[in-house]
């Protein structure tokens, strides 16, 4: 048994999907949260300067005694996981693996979708990964940069959000996929406008779901479960204004955030 | 007479709204736009880093042989257009101000509103300019954050945009403003859905005309025309890579944007 919390960065409020996910499947494990908001967006960064930012969060993460760190950003999962793990001894996962191994076992068609932010979906994160574990199968690649403000301003359930899903979805239609990845930790907050535009035939991937199962499968074999059943705490920080965070991510987790604190996160 | 172009820059593409209302009113004027696309947005960072990024911007259109400069980024006009001033010896403009002057020509019953991503609204920037020259005005801003994205889609003329416009705008009807300041480099492309909304009786004031409008005012007093009448030449920069460039600003610009350099803006 191991009672320290676990650590979990993105950068910024999307990967309090994949907190929210673990404080329902974990309920005794603690956590710490950074968000790493002075320097989102990390698509948009080259490979270096993501693995960078990556092992800064880490080493923040680790100063806090964590006995576990999920990278809960798709970019710094695809591009700074494997480096992370040669440097660092601590059991590190990414969002990537379970999302993409959950979207080949869904598949009896071999037609995936996949939507995301356009760097995740140009960087073809996903896609490589699925295409790998089942090379017969069609992965079509959507980007939806509307759906992250979308979410930013709790237009979730609106007809806007509709709307958007039903254009940006409809060629995945027509191409009969019937699996289909939210490949943005910001998506599983649409979840139910994009299960109603894709209909019930199509499965819907949650990496925020996968990550959190095999965040429990891990500390499991490891050894590594808090002794607490439930009652976790959770600590919360960020590298720019709390405010947005406190906001936004109040709504995504729909508790409010009572502390956040400010981290200067460069000199690490 | 001065036949050397004129030096335009933006942290984006937003800028070309400027550019196209330049290229309208002056069609003899050469242009070098440059976009530092690397370090977009500049909404989010401090003031010193604004400042500091647009010299590096004033540096490189100096080595181009430029004879004005237009600063057509709402953050760098507002955080960096004082000290460009007190450096460069060349003639600079912003946004800001021709905006904000032709919003306080404009109103009758002193209620203006004013959009903008969230960095421009809060950082008032407009708001104080038109509180100072009318100081018993009542001036409203309203941050949109998926009027950028919709822009960038080129979804600026679908239902999209439409009912998220009537979404964002409701409250300024409300207010019965008579005057709307498109206080975001972006929203000129949306005109014609933000009028269809607010309706006839409110003037929209674009910043990106005005700002034209100062600068050929400017170029006249100076006596620094160019010669010819039109036939004007275009050259375009981008610190990141041209083609996101290439295709949203062409859609901007309503013609293809043939040959985009990519500078190495950071040594500058």
């Amino acid at each position: 048994m191991d009672n320290r919390p676990i650590g979990v960065f993105d950068s910024g409020i999307g990967g309090l999907t994949v907190l929210q996910e673990i404080m329902e499947q974990l309920p005794g494990e603690d956590v710490v949260y950074f968000g790493d908001t002075a320097r989102i967006p990390y698509g948009t960064r080259s490979r270096e300067t993501v693995i960078k930012y990556s092992f800064q969060c880490i080493r923040f993460l680790l100063s806090k005694d964590i006995k576990a760190i999920v990278i809960a950003c798709n970019t710094a999962s695809a591009m700074a996981l494997e480096e992370a793990r040669k440097v660092f001894e601590v059991p590190i996962l990414g969002v990537i693996d379970p999302g993409a191994n959950a979207a080949v076992s869904s598949t009896k068609n071999n037609k995936v979708g996949v939507i995301g932010t356009t760097g995740t979906i140009n960087s073809e994160a996903y896609q490589k990964k699925i295409r790998r574990a089942h090379p017969s199968s069609e992965v079509i690649g959507i980007s939806c940069p509307l759906f992250v403000p979308i979410v930013e301003e709790g237009w979730e359930d609106t007809d806007v959000a509709f709307i958007t899903a039903e254009k940006y979805l409809s060629g995945l239609k027509e191409h009969t996929v019937d699996t289909l990845v939210l490949g943005c930790t910001h998506y599983p907050i649409l979840r139910y406008t994009v299960g109603k535009v894709m209909g019930d035939g199509v499965k819907l991937i949650n990496p925020a779901y996968e990550t959190a199962k095999c965040t429990k499968k891990l500390l499991k074999e490891e050894g590594l479960l808090s002794e607490k059943v439930d009652g976790a705490k959770y600590e919360f920080y960020v590298s720019d204004d709390p405010e947005k965070f406190r906001r936004i991510g109040g709504n995504i987790l729909r508790k409010e955030i009572a502390t956040i604190q400010k981290v200067n996160i460069e000199v690490l």
